[in-house]
């Protein structure tokens, strides 16, 4: 590709030769004949300067000779850089010989289901769709147009995903909740688990994830929603659109995620709680108490992180404040005595 | 379904007329004819009114014109509510074409291996048990009467499920737990496991979740013990009847919990440690010493929790004790100079 | 095996009648005919004495009419023993019938793929090998000798696994990162990630783990480390040799872990943190900064062992301080006031 087109592609300003061909975006300890580089650290430039084709940097970035794409958001240039060069070649359509398909089954076009996909009764799979290897779609599943089911993934039934939603191996979709009643015998009593999982348009859900079905009606993941790998959705959570949660969240049930919410990784949030609008709750965090919108909380329980950090700050000096009260204890005891 | 034979089913007191046919229990928001609604919350009483066909609340919930069954527990209800008027169709009994079947096989009656099950040499499958698809059980292994393994779940070699056991998809039982012995060059030897898991009757656990076989002997799961997604057993744990456990729950080796013990999500207990009887420990919380029976239990490391709140109370004290400790100081210091 | 046998495969010293005939390693409860225990608690020894055919124990350990083997690392002694009497007998080499193989497949001497595996195009697995039922290799694809898949594990395209690695059930291996650049209306884009996984010989890994790719080049696990369950590593972290992770463990992108770092269960580290060799952070904490080489660290976030324990005396110390300012306050006044 040449450079000015790639320079279009990722919407950046072309600083040097335009047809510069470029054939892959790499990493700078892997700079090669026409590679590409996002530049974040300067310090990498004289190096890369001996072996790179291009580099992408910030428009205040250095010079450089190399002829360059200058543009403010690298991360989002890398993410369309490897677009332009390095889309990955999408699975041959087509259904496996090895497929077990269901009653009254709706496949799309230009539909690739790999081999021993386990397809229920009356599920519908929209254009383009590829379904990997060993996936298993139970009774009543719909999925739409360009969704990506990675390997080994198990959507229980009932349960529909959007366009162009994503979902890597190990993810289960439409677990039973875990929803227990106590008896006189102090016994758990199942209740059974009989409302579905919505995935709106373009959700992506990592590996090892899963999302339990609502007890009644719907648990919901909206729009554009991201969750990493081992994301553990409860029953009758709803979480709004642009969310982003990193690995190993625990959304417990009925609590309500607002829109555009960050979530660091390995945080809890309790049952029936509910998380405001963009709203930052930094990893490990475990958040007991609803969250205003916007705010941004930390600590187990989260509280305000300003909060988080002044109880912090005031801990650390727990130590010398034991030493100077009992130093005062004996320097007023000793006025006491004072005649 | 008449509500006087749901009534009947749940353990409630009718209220109104016993020939109404009831079909389903739905979410108070998607009521409609036929509906019948679990109210713990009066206010949804009045819209209900207007489109239910019955609602089932506490005996000294506030009257209402709809027919009524009167129950205190009225999450129990639910459950028995829906198991009245949903249950789940069985899946179809018969073994599938493609299933792989090693020697010695004994399979009850009515049972159902769905498409892909693999099951190995030696293995017993009880009466009405049902193996969903792509489950894999290995030699050996023993799987009770009316057991029910979702689709993607491996039981390892030797492991044992006893009678209506529940067991979600992406759960591993009897993995080889993380047993290493260090040699002299601090290298990891692994220490082979050769022991199994035993699940008790009425065991019931979520998606992906994972259950170390002992590394000798057995890591066993009580009667009627209930473990959320994710939940980590790992090896020789001893976890009583009857216990519930959140999701992320981490157990390490050689633990033992009691009975009825109740543990909120994500809780982590260090191996060796013993939980007592009837504990409860709070959610996020990590057990490192033992807790006596009935203890009440939070924090990191858990503490009572009722020592978990004076700490917590008095740590957000510390920056107002430092003020007031510097005023102290220069008060004391401006007595000292006093003649 | 004769005893005189079994103390020359673990390493130890034999006391006692060399030809005593031991068949089975055995846990102290479960002792019988040919069992030989270890006994890292000499009150078992007595009972021992009336079923075990022979014991393990410390040189020091306490005299015993059995025969024995005394050898200081009782660890190590119970995994070469173990290994010495029970080998599990291998899978039967062979590819089953079911098996779907791709193109330019290459597949080494007396390897073993069960039911329903799945290998795409260019994959090579080494010499004895074995793969379990329904595991999944992507493209290109390479196993080492001496590798063992569990059942149903997932490795990505491209990834590679050196000799001897074993890879429990559920595991990915080559997830895509966690990625996302956020667009100008906050949206989140995907990075495409297009790098590798690779999995250094002797590397372990427990069951619904899940190893993320690199963005551009390699998330790397450096020889003889071993992950527990559910231990996630994130895209481009770098791993020494001789790690050990514990269950559930979260390794966010680009960190870097030395060589024999051992991490306690359910540890966060977050991204681009460094902890360096030999360093050990206990059980359940929060690494947010690089760790120093040798450090023992602890808590959230991790600080040295020794730090955290002193602030946690200290904090347990706040009630008691609070009233004792109260108390200096009101002495101080009085001194204030006497005239």
């Amino acid at each position: 590709m040449r450079l000015a087109d790639l320079a279009r592609a990722v919407g950046g300003r072309l600083d040097g030769d335009p047809d510069v061909e470029v054939v892959r975006v790499s990493a700078p300890d892997d700079a090669g004949p026409g590679a590409v580089v996002v530049v974040s650290d300067a310090r990498m430039l004289a190096r890369l300067e001996a072996v790179a084709a291009a580099v992408i940097l910030a428009p205040d970035g250095p010079p450089t000779r190399l002829p360059a794409i200058r543009i403010a958001n690298l991360r989002l240039a890398l993410a369309l850089a490897l677009r332009a060069l390095g889309p990955p070649a999408p699975p041959p359509s087509g259904i496996h010989a090895t497929c077990v398909l269901g009653a009254r089954v709706r496949v799309g076009t230009d539909v690739s289901l790999g081999p021993y996909v386990v397809v229920g009764d009356g599920v519908e799979i929209g254009d383009r769709a590829a379904v990997g290897a060993h996936t298993v779609l139970e009774d009543g599943v719909r999925i739409a147009a360009d969704a990506v089911l990675h390997p080994r993934v198990t959507v229980r039934h009932g349960c529909v995903a959007g366009a162009r939603v994503v979902l890597q191996s190990g993810t289960v979709i439409g677990s039973d909740g875990f929803g227990y009643a106590q008896d006189a015998g102090r016994r758990h009593v199942l209740i059974p688990q009989v409302g579905v999982v919505v995935l709106e348009d373009d959700v992506e859900i990592g590996a090892n994830a899963a999302v339990d079905r609502a007890t009644l009606g719907v648990t919901r993941i909206g729009r554009g929603t991201k969750l990493d790998n081992y994301v553990h959705i409860g029953h009758n959570v709803q979480i709004g659109e642009d969310v982003a949660m990193a690995a190993g969240c625990r959304i417990a049930g009925s609590a309500r995620i607002g829109n555009r919410v960050l979530m660091g990784g390995m945080t809890g949030v309790a049952d029936h709680v509910t998380v405001g609008d963009d709203a930052v709750v930094l990893g490990g965090s475990e958040v007991t108490r609803d969250i205003p919108p916007g705010a941004v909380v930390a600590g187990r329980p989260a509280r305000p992180r300003m909060e988080e950090r002044r109880r912090d700050a005031a801990a650390r000096r727990v130590p010398g404040l034991l030493r100077e009260v009992a130093d005062l204890r004996r320097r007023v005891a000793r006025l006491e005595r004072t005649p």
